[in-house]
């Protein structure tokens, strides 16, 4: 796994994380894909966030050359393309946990759900199981 | 807590994480202070990813506005910084112990330490308190 077109600044594993993900966009499609049961580019585009698609059509190019997220043919539509998470992208839920409950502390316009930031101080473990299983 | 400059997406908790350091190099300024013990202007300068100085100040400008970051005179020398991490950027731990384990398992090349890896994915708690409580 080698972040295309970004040279890798040493091999600090806080400094890889960074070079694969290390922007305001990336992170928000995993969430898409992990969290909100997205699956099509459609579906991808239309987030709070306003993602540009030129950026989303980018950040997903980056995530299957990394091995990140795959692309599959839609069993019933052989022009629609579903995309999802490899065990590496699922790897991912412990950090999207961690922000999560990170910004629910210290930002107070947050939106976090509170029973899930609940369930997360709580039992994390299970709460990732849960998370992982539901994919 | 407001990030300065940069325009708030939406409410969503892990967008409001990536607005504040979703980038190449602030989780690397959070990762000197928190793991690697440094605690003035010229040791953040020093790292092995080479950080621009103009990169370091706005950096470490933007966490203090932000709550993350604490500057404080030095005791023995009154021209001299001493920076630190607040409650809300130790909060911030998990966080780079998770990229730690993501990375450690996804890159071949990571220089994660073996032990710290082991003891993350054993006793991520125990970690976690004697990380916080070594700052």
């Amino acid at each position: 796994m080698t972040p295309d077109g970004i040279e890798r600044r040493s091999d600090c594993p806080i400094s890889f994380a960074l070079d694969v993900f290390g922007d305001r966009w990336t992170l928000l499609v995993v969430r898409d894909l992990a969290l909100k049961g997205k699956r099509t580019y459609s579906e991808l585009l239309a987030s709070d966030e306003g993602i540009a698609t030129n950026i989303l059509a980018d950040r997903l190019k980056r995530l299957e050359e990394l091995g990140i997220v795959v692309k599959r043919r839609h069993p019933d539509d052989g022009r629609q393309r579903l995309y999802g998470l490899t065990d590496a992208g699922l790897d991912l839920l412990p950090v999207l946990v961690d922000l999560i409950v990170w910004s629910a502390t210290h930002d107070p316009q947050s939106a976090a759900p509170a029973a899930f930031v609940e369930e997360a101080r709580r039992d994390r473990d299970g709460l990732l199981a849960r998370l992982r299983g539901e994919r």
